[in-house]
């Protein structure tokens, strides 16, 4: 999933995700729309879908992760958590309920729970009982949702999230008590917060087991490309993250031969493609050289067309992912992914 | 004609331009160019047409405007101009052979001659000596020119530029002498200096008659939207702006209503599109309150789909006077934008 933090994927219109690259669902963020211009606002307009005038599925996240990484302020009690917002200082409070308020005011498709997702490091101790009171969190949304969706004819699906830091046995603990709820689908939050790498895939094998296989499974937050298939074969099925977009702005475009950082003086004449297997808008019209210009020159353009690239290549893996799963080849595949990354050291 | 400085109209694709808004030639910046990437390396990657991938027509600036409005020291002789690059402060030297070379390394299918620009306000006297070395760079880069393409296959047109600050009498002087080049076309600049907008037409005015009718006529650097039609009664037949381009990214957009401030709380909740009467896309798809949000939320796609309206909007004003001249109705249509002008104060 692509992520539009403010109601937009930076630098793509709608057509351009839609129509050219076949984005279906997209990630949008809770807490900054809260805050601005408004999930009122926004409900009075017809919700998100109308408001950006997005064809397809969304997503937010319930804005507990950005309460506890952007907030000046926070305090968390056992009714929910009380935030200063990041543009103006404003005292806000999200609780668990009042977070599926704001949601279903979005129209959202998948709604997800208000969690705490504890940085990193953190005592077992403490992430114990941060994680009984995502747990609780949990509990009230589920039954605050049912209640809010019971007359309603629109079909949304909510999702708890697993937490519990990167100590395994709060991880199942966790997905246990989560799975009691039925949701629609489940979320395992609290990844990509500083940890090393391979301590996050395994907190997704802590509690593969325990999610049901028939239901999505969603990784937030995550990952570089040569990690996606690695969460796949931890048995995921839904990933979001900034990285594509992100490492696109920044100069780093991701290709079927690795990663290629745009500035560099060899590209300076390169009329290649950025990737001669990429069949995206900017690899098909436009040369290394020439988005290696735009990026020096700081122009706009550069971003808008770097990131449409770095998307279709994680669509394109997530294509790969596919078929090689339907065509019963996926473990092939991941040893062919496995083995590129490790001759690229 | 939009304005693509750095070989791009920023925010917007070569197909947004070339498909989408039909646009069938833009200006890009001899000055920019030939300090990033370098001309030479846009000869050896096949020309400015095959670097940026734009599949119409090119025309590029000689660069005096910019050398004269951005280096930070400048030295003129008889000779050319010799300045410090605004990038890096290292000295370079723009003859008037010199810049004929540079625009057919970029392959550009309408270049023009080196002129100076002076500033505005400046002495008669400053202004004749000025006007007089324009004239005769004029014809050094008239007779440079003819003799690189004898031999060449390909066809380009290099126009001359009418100065003379804003003196009438000088500006007819200079026009009479460049008209003895018989070149391919004629340009009348040193407009949008800072003088009042009266004198800008005055400036246009004094030369409509010694300038050849049967010739293209370009404006350079003007002008708002209700001057257009003022320029082309004066006999203008092309004219480049980057009022559109940079005012979209101000927030400020033009409609068939008049201005219009995008960041006004009034379109906070407003569903309407920017302009009811405009067929853009960012029309036919964003409400003005979603472009409000992009605008306050900083957002990439704000100028993107700002800059694509705006520039939509000066096509049609163009599209509304070709219309007019061919049915005979010019005078009526001018009548009309003047009368809306002062209904608007």
């Amino acid at each position: 999933m692509p992520v539009g933090t403010q109601a937009t994927v930076k630098g793509l219109s709608q057509r351009d995700l839609a129509d050219d690259l076949g984005v279906s669902i997209l990630l949008a963020n809770t807490y900054h729309l809260y805050l601005r211009p408004g999930h009122e606002s926004i409900r009075r307009m017809g919700g998100l879908h109308r408001f950006m005038s997005w064809p397809n599925a969304i997503l937010t996240d319930s804005g507990g992760f950005q309460v506890f990484s952007l907030s000046g302020l926070r305090k968390i009690t056992e009714q929910g958590v009380v935030f200063q917002s990041h543009l103006n200082g404003d005292l806000h409070t999200f609780t668990p309920e009042s977070t599926v308020d704001v949601q279903l005011a979005y129209g959202s498709d998948i709604l997800m729970v208000l969690d705490e997702c504890p940085e990193y490091p953190v005592s077992h101790e403490y992430a114990r009982e941060s994680m009984h009171r995502t747990v609780r969190w949990a509990g009230r949304a589920h039954k605050y949702y049912k209640s809010r969706i019971e007359a309603s004819l629109t079909r949304h699906a909510l999702f708890p999230i697993v937490q519990g830091s990167m100590f395994p046995d709060l991880r199942r603990e966790c997905a246990a008590a989560l799975v009691e709820l039925e949701a629609e689908g489940y979320a395992i939050g609290g990844l990509s917060v500083g940890e090393p790498r391979p301590l996050s895939l395994e907190m997704v094998d802590a509690t593969e087991d325990l999610l049901p296989r028939q239901k999505p499974r969603y990784a937030m937050g995550v990952g570089m490309p040569a990690e996606l298939p690695e969460y796949v074969a931890r048995g995921v099925d839904m990933m979001d993250c900034v990285l594509p977009s992100r490492n696109a702005r920044n100069g780093y475009l991701f290709t079927s031969e690795g990663r290629l950082i745009i500035k560099h003086a060899r590209y300076k004449e390169d009329e290649g493609p950025v990737d001669e297997k990429c069949q995206c808008y900017t690899c098909r019209s436009y040369s290394r050289a020439y988005l290696r210009h735009l990026f020096l020159a700081g122009e706009m353009l550069y971003a808008v067309l770097a990131t449409r690239h770095n998307l279709r290549r994680y669509l394109d893996i997530m294509g790969e992912i596919r078929h090689a799963i339907i065509s019963e080849t996926f473990p092939e595949y991941l040893r062919s992914v496995r083995s590129a990354c490790a001759d690229a050291g």
